[in-house]
């Protein structure tokens, strides 16, 4: 296999994804690092609210976001139920913009096509003293600069032919065409909105008179808030293509008294 | 009516305005849709944390910090019930800053006196595809870049003579001479402090022996927290000219059983 | 005693820590007031979720995280239970860093050796209106910004002989041989991970056996999360020297029961 190395050269824009939250300084203390190596780095931050240790949810959300920033940035996603013990890191290159994770399932759920996904040589270039609680700090944050500053090149890199996988069970399901029966509830954003383990495909539309029950309802689907009254739920496509619970005006997650993990039943229209 | 429209031009400052909250990459997406068009843009975050949905204390967030931000700052406010609805998108000039933000009583409620409110022609600068769901990314990204660029500019948009507005009870009391005797919790801090919705302008103070009636208390005004014993309520004017019951040291919000929404009662002195 | 005043020169990277907590618009505004007189300045953030009014908990924050910020950054830290009452304001230098921050006890307990501790005449660097309630904005991001021109410089401030420092009971216990027996719990991190008052220095070790009686159990020792099973509670040393009570894969404050403030015992072995 020909490695297309060449398919990303780094523009100068890292952009972080953890599950550190902003309570604590750990996102903090990666931005200083990688500001001291790097000074003209320009970081930005995808989120740091993944839920804790949910590889799942991280790669959903950058799978959405991807075709989103510019060419030749950087992805760092530090979702590693694994530190500390071993496992390796990898660069994952797909539509001229690259993503460093730990393997462990994160970048074959996050990326459909990549051109490669490469093994990092991370322990040449990690900061001298490596906990075993941080890599962030001390082995992302680092290789993240040694990238930006071309000290380290995809080129050099080994290809990884087998990289770590999620279980299915931890996947979404995938297009109208796998016809789901039962769905679990997979994350509440910030409006309180429930967003399903289902996604659509580009191009794919709820079909007319699907419904889904849940909490003792049974819920419309709608193309947008707008089509049903204040205070009532509807099923639609959010913009990433996955399956939404939402409540016109309020909190669906408080009003239904569901949660991540439940799980709702799709019922098809006849 | 002759429009200032030379009164902005764009100094390369971005600040967002959100109720997304930082759980989810709302936010991080619509910074990347920037940074790809406008590499050198340096993008502030006044604060995601708008209650959802909640134009109002959106307003009151940006009138308080509008003077502090640079002149030519162009400031995105995306709170928008009205998402995927038909809804015009607005572009507000005053004090050689700009305001972007849907038209939906955000602008008026937010600046005083604006030098012009205009009609943004946003279907030619959207992205190719808008979803439903999140013009964050899809409209107010792009136009956003397209402003900073001087793609778009102030001069070619037609005034808008009649901005939606809110409703009066949505709004804070104004004044001294408003005398109110009940008053609406706008809202809550970190620190658990209780802004209530009667703001009293430039130079105004609370006068000596007013007090508010809360939670079965009698708490009295004070100009600073130092005047009270630690863990005592007072009352007192808050940074940005809003009535706020605190207490020292300590969480008013939780020490007082209170949240937004409630009411108290405004105890003027004879 | 010669101030080593050449020791710190601003590399033009300011990193903020507070208290405000990011629902709203203060630390914003902050930055904006920072942007308006420092275009280039690079504003990171430690962090804004110190536990409100803990200067303690804001002196940890700054301890762990300090050699990791490029030399030449600017530290500024605003956790100001004195606002609005008489209190100075300080800057230290260390390593090539410095430290902005009230007079409050946090610099003493931050910074180890620090080569000079300051005076900062605020007074003529301050915003021309000086609020009672927000002096990050008013006071100490006009001080940072001065500070980054070099319109304000370490040369031109006198000594700070006897800065105030807080009481032990506030600070962590020290290092291995100070064997407590029973310590209390510091704070919660996202992830559940409750961190204890006890800090070892670099190079100590928990000793094998050490055992940490809480919640009706005994919670063994161990390097790394992977040495017990899912769902079981441990004690290993954070990235920061802390002594820290963990579940793998879990959040333990949620398992265990116990909060920030709570104490547990530490058995030692034989």
């Amino acid at each position: 296999m020909h490695l297309p190395h060449s398919s990303w050269s780094p523009g100068g824009t890292l952009v972080w994804t953890t599950d550190f939250g902003l309570e604590n300084g750990f996102v903090g203390t990666m931005t200083g690092v990688v500001a001291g190596r790097v000074p003209d780095a320009r970081q930005l931050h995808l989120t740091h609210g993944i839920p804790p240790q949910s590889v799942a949810v991280a790669a959903l959300e950058l799978r959405a976001a991807w075709p989103f920033f510019p060419a030749g940035a950087l992805h760092v996603a530090v979702v590693d139920p694994g530190v500390g013990t071993e496992r390796e890191v990898l660069l994952a290159l797909q539509d001229g913009r690259a993503l460093l994770a730990p393997d462990n399932g994160l970048i074959p759920a996050a990326l459909d096509k990549p051109a490669a996904i490469l093994r990092v040589p991370w322990r040449d270039h990690a900061l001298p003293e490596v906990s075993r609680t941080f890599h962030g700090r001390d082995v992302f944050a680092p290789l993240a600069a040694a990238l930006l500053r071309g000290e380290l090149t995809a080129g050099e890199m080994a290809e990884c032919s087998a990289p770590v996988t999620l279980a299915a069970s931890e996947l979404p399901v995938d297009g109208l065409a796998a016809r789901p029966g039962r769905v679990r509830i997979l994350m509440a954003d910030h409006f309180g909105n429930l967003l399903l383990a289902w996604r659509l495909a580009p191009g794919e539309a709820l079909p007319a008179g699907l419904r889904v029950r849940a909490a003792g309802r049974s819920i419309p689907c709608a193309d947008t808030y707008g089509r049903v009254s204040p205070g009532e739920p509807l099923v639609l496509l959010d913009s990433w293509g996955l399956v939404e619970i939402a409540v016109r005006g309020g909190h669906a997650a408080r009003v239904l008294g569901l949660a991540p993990g439940d799980s709702v039943d799709i019922e098809w229209p006849l």
